[in-house]
């Protein structure tokens, strides 16, 4: 599904050049060379290229200044060919992040990350939504999960997925709860959902117990173990439960990079004017 | 409770005036000549000049043109004795309430309406929150409601109070879950909650099956019907099972001016660099 919403950017970039003449551009911003954050970025300057938008990656040495990154950003917001920005985090631990990201113009804001986006997403308006939440939507609606009326509990309150998810969910009509790490009877409740959508960062907080026979189960955690990459649901006692299930790895990961790239042809597109699909 | 409330306002503004010489200013806009919004921002204007702020009410007439609106706000941006700006909603058809409300600093935003502000209580940072929301929370700390791993049920999702309303009680720990037009045993979703939060708009939406016994029931709706006024809950039979509920009127309004004046005073300190209570 993650190749289906990349093939279907690579068309609409296609279609974009041909009656613009402007092909959309990424610019991923990182700071040093921490390896995880390397093969991230790597990742999604990949698949930029592979659906036809221009890799506008900077690189800055980890020793940075806040300064020197401000400035950074500040070119690449005033840049025409850079349709949107993403720094990939963490930042070294000399720079102030929040300041990094609150430089970024919402409009260019592909990850979502802004104070700006962020409360758009919260008055339910217009605006660039994060990833990872965003790509739990798209699989949902692609496996004709119902969402009006449904159930939906989330697990774990980030500002990344958990927060985003919940608003995301009501906005599509569920009622929804929000569990946490001080959340009495978690399993009680995440029995009670339709959707139950994990993203609490804890390796296999959620078994059989908590899932009720037929619901459908996101699974956003991913951790390296002993046995290779797991999830925070325990994916074989839930599985014999669920109805639908996403299998980590290979489930929500691959839609954060698709969703990466739609967000920016949608910042590329409201830039040039262009009609949104 | 909420004269204890702008009681203490009142002594935050009189030892700000004497540690800095500064007097907390509320603007009030009014546009037209709404019969009801003149009775809120009259209540508005007294509670500031009871609470000793500066009164810097400012009207507009009801064919005011979105420059004209704009050009005030700015004005009144810029305007040193303005701690706060509060534009009396809603505007006359032929203005744009939501540009108009873009062009308040979020820092004079007392009513907590703009997206800055939506952005920073959705990502869990500090700013100016809606004054009926952080009422509510008011209230359910003065009255020892335990809000750490509490069952909070929040019926309605207006911007103005459910939202920001959930996202509160989020905040102090409560496990959250936001009810709506299109929930489906409404009933039975609010019989979990150890505090259910009434925002639907609703007269009398909320009765005694969809409470707890011994809950905490908040009723913010108010509506003018042929026996005077009432909320979104029937309070007869919601108080023979709840353990706290609040009167309507009486309960939740008064505290949400209180929490304006707070909200002015906050912003002063901030504006003046006096140290925050």
């Amino acid at each position: 599904m993650a190749r289906r919403v990349r093939d279907e950017v690579a068309a609409g970039v296609a279609a974009m050049a041909e009656t613009t003449g402007m092909t959309p551009g990424l610019a991923t911003v990182l700071i040093g060379a921490d390896p995880a954050s390397e093969v991230y970025v790597r990742n999604k300057r990949r698949a930029c290229v592979a659906a036809g938008m221009r890799d506008l990656h900077r690189q800055l040495p980890a020793e940075a200044s806040q300064a020197q990154v401000t400035d950074l950003i500040d070119e690449l917001a005033a840049a025409d060919e850079v349709s949107g920005i993403l720094v990939q985090l963490p930042a070294p631990a000399q720079l102030d992040a929040e300041a990094i990201l609150a430089r970024i113009p919402p409009a260019k804001d592909v990850d979502g990350l802004t104070i700006a986006n962020a409360g758009l997403l919260a008055q339910g308006r217009p605006g660039l939504r994060p990833c990872t939440p965003s790509g739990v939507i798209r699989l949902l609606d692609e496996y004709a999960v119902a969402l009006e009326g449904a159930q939906a509990v989330v697990v774990g309150r980030s500002v990344l997925v958990g927060k985003p998810m919940a608003q995301l969910l009501l906005e599509r009509n569920a009622t929804v709860t929000v569990c946490h790490s001080r959340t009495r009877d978690l399993a009680g409740i995440c029995r009670s959902a339709d959707v139950l959508v994990v993203a609490a960062g804890v390796p296999g907080i959620i078994d059989g117990d908590a899932v009720r026979p037929g619901a459908t189960v996101i699974d956003v955690g991913i951790h390296r173990g002993e046995r290779g990459l797991r999830g925070d649901v325990d994916y074989d006692k839930a599985a014999e439960v669920a109805g639908l299930i996403t299998p980590v790895p290979g489930g929500v990961g691959p839609m954060t990079i698709a969703m990466l790239l739609v967000n920016t042809l949608a910042a590329a597109r409201a830039r040039h004017g262009a009609d949104q699909p």
